[in-house]
């Protein structure tokens, strides 16, 4: 017998309790497995020996249901970056403690390119002590920036918000009679897929977005003001999406840095409807699609829900056949019919390293993205959840309430 | 026989095109209606005799439930201030032409309180001139600030919007360890009905939002240092919920004003994201909902799309029945089980009056809702709309694509 730990970081996505639940469900079917413990805001959860015991907490099939419908992380989250263990080696024997004197013999931890760079260090890290200890990470992420994988979980929900969205602010933004220029600022800090995802309207005979802006295209002011006088040519509401992490002349960016050396970036959308206001003198606007674009879990993509916990129960099985330091990836079959097998890869291939839009995917004047493109986006975007909701509000799961005090 | 005719006005909410089919399906019910005619962009399509017949473009109960599940307006909207006819009587020689002309017997506007000004000048004008038109106000807007009906078509759908992305982004805010501040800035001039409609979540034990800020209670900067420090020692996550229109010292107000001569406002939510970086130091952002609040039809209230079709038809009825210079109101009846009445109301009653929320609703320190409140609010926001969908995407009804170049 031995007990398993799971724990949760980066970003929050609509997926990532998705996953949370297909590890605890493949847990719970495991005979050899018996407790099943969740840690507290990540990995700094283990370091301060604050666990608690995920039986005892979702009790039924209604607190798994809801759990898969509730976004963001509900074990917290963290950005703590893990020193080598060369510099720090305090840090992992604190990890290392907590998870023996549990008899955690495996660990999985859902996040992003940041906690594969744990689940590198921490695997080698017990492999060189001889501990006996697996670590398996699931990918998460709304950016989809992760090497290997086909896609990660989260990034399916957050693309369906973002077409949808951007759907109906094309509907808010045509009704006036006089033109204008609508700005939609898209996350993605290095990679522009969630922007790109945008995209998939054009498969529904939609022109807009008429413009799409990614990091992986180098930005010019003089270009994007000279795109736009064109689409206002044809298009009387000209409907704009941008990535926030478009270079343009600094100043614009907060200039703020995270734990792990990101500029915290904010401001594209509105620093271009100045632009167009100063230069083209139409009626603008700007909107941030901001959180919402990673936590509308009511708007969640059935499929991305589906496949998260699907990931995080093959994780489990992955451990238990004796591997560690590896990563949970999607390999994709086919577009059509869509299927999906889940594969393995290396921690240390994924760890610090982003992936970036194919160059097919984008067209030749670098402001939008080819139709080809569009049958990669649109399965991962499809499927409704099936919410339970109270007083016309899908309910969350609220093991926060006592446990993230 | 006669012909109608029907116009959009004022800004989008999910609920005006659901009016417009109880226009239609009422008018094509009624024998001794011929012809139903559309004008596009408000009343500026009656002035210019740019009118569309609606049965050749609404052609089948397909075509009739995408229109009910498309936000915004598909006729297109204006912001038209009419004058009065002593100062300007061409532009209603011109509006009686069109009217005249085409045998147009009855005009049914859908708009906020400045159109049912345009309503209440319109049907005096006819009056005076003995012409047999009769005009009727439905009214829509996601402020709910129109007075004697109980509330608005809208609001119910922008309201469920609020509360249920308060929640998703309060579970978004949660999940670092360190204190944290949000404050999410909701639309609302001068009356706070839709950011108190976030307040229903405490009817789901949520604690969030934890302070709420109306324009109908005098805003203070200090004060609200106050109860952020208050809150941030009861809860590591505190969010806030502001209208846009809370008056804050000058300089925030972008002060662009509008041809009814509304001051257009943006940044409140962040100006107060700065103070509260500047006076308390910890992690703030703030969240502009934006034009997501008003045209996310894919969140939409089935009650509120029910309504907004049921007061349409009504409308219809009223200008057969012989009325003019009315707007079709709801009156509640019972809360349990949630019944209205929808009756008639003068025009001049409603034009140019606002109607802010009951000082009962606000509590007694002016920070957040009254739990006796909610009762208002939840039946508002009940059901959800069974959505036509198109590659994962809500699909929308595109009169505009062959109308509104």
């Amino acid at each position: 017998m031995m007990n398993i730990a799971v724990a949760q970081s980066g970003g929050p996505t609509c997926a990532i309790n998705a996953s949370l639940v297909g590890v605890f469900r493949e847990s719970l079917k495991v005979a050899e497995i018996d407790a099943i413990f969740g840690s507290i805001n990540g990995i700094e959860g283990v370091i301060q020996n604050h666990l608690v015991d995920l039986k005892s907490i979702i009790l039924t099939n209604d607190d798994i249901e809801l759990l898969r419908q509730t976004p963001s992380t509900v074990l917290g989250s963290c950005r703590y970056k893990l020193p080598d263990s060369s510099e720090d080696e305090e840090v992992y024997r604190k990890i290392a403690d907590t998870l023996v004197q549990r008899n955690i013999g495996a660990f999985i931890y859902i996040g992003g390119n940041d906690s594969m760079d744990t689940v590198n260090k921490l695997s080698e890290y017990f492999r060189s002590e001889n501990l006996d200890i697996k670590v398996i990470g699931i990918p998460k992420t709304i950016d989809n920036d992760l090497c290997i994988t086909d896609h990660t979980p989260g990034f399916g929900s957050a693309a369906k918000y973002v077409a949808v969205t951007m759907n109906e602010i094309t509907r808010d933004s045509i009704v006036y009679s006089i033109p204008s220029v609508t700005i939609v600022e898209i996350m993605g800090r290095h990679a522009g897929w969630l922007t790109a995802s945008s995209a998939v309207l054009h498969a529904m005979g939609e022109t807009a977005p008429h413009l799409v802006y990614v990091p992986e295209v180098k930005f010019s002011i003089d270009s994007f003001l000279s795109d736009v006088r064109q689409e206002m040519a044809k298009h009387k509401a000209v409907i704009i999406a941008v990535s926030e992490g478009i270079e343009v002349p600094e100043g614009v960016q907060s200039g703020v840095v995270d734990n792990f050396g990101h500029k915290y970036l904010s401001g594209i959308g509105k620093y271009l409807e100045d632009i167009v206001r100063s230069e083209i003198g139409c009626k603008v606007r700007s909107i941030e699609l901001n959180v919402m674009q990673r936590c509308s879990s009511h708007l969640g993509s059935r499929t991305d829900i589906d496949e998260a916990e699907a990931i995080g129960s093959a994780g489990v099985r992955c451990a238990l056949e004796g591997h560690t330091g590896k990563v949970m990836v999607f390999r994709r079959v086919e577009n059509v019919p869509y299927t999906v097998k889940i594969e393995t890869a290396n921690a240390c291939e994924i760890a610090n390293r982003e992936k970036f839009l194919p160059k097919d995917f984008i067209n030749s004047a670098g402001n939008n993205i080819n139709n080809s493109a569009l049958d990669y986006f649109l399965p991962l975007i499809q499927g409704e959840p099936h919410l339970i909701t109270e007083n016309g509000i899908p309910k969350h799961f609220a093991i926060h309430e006592y446990v993230l005090k």
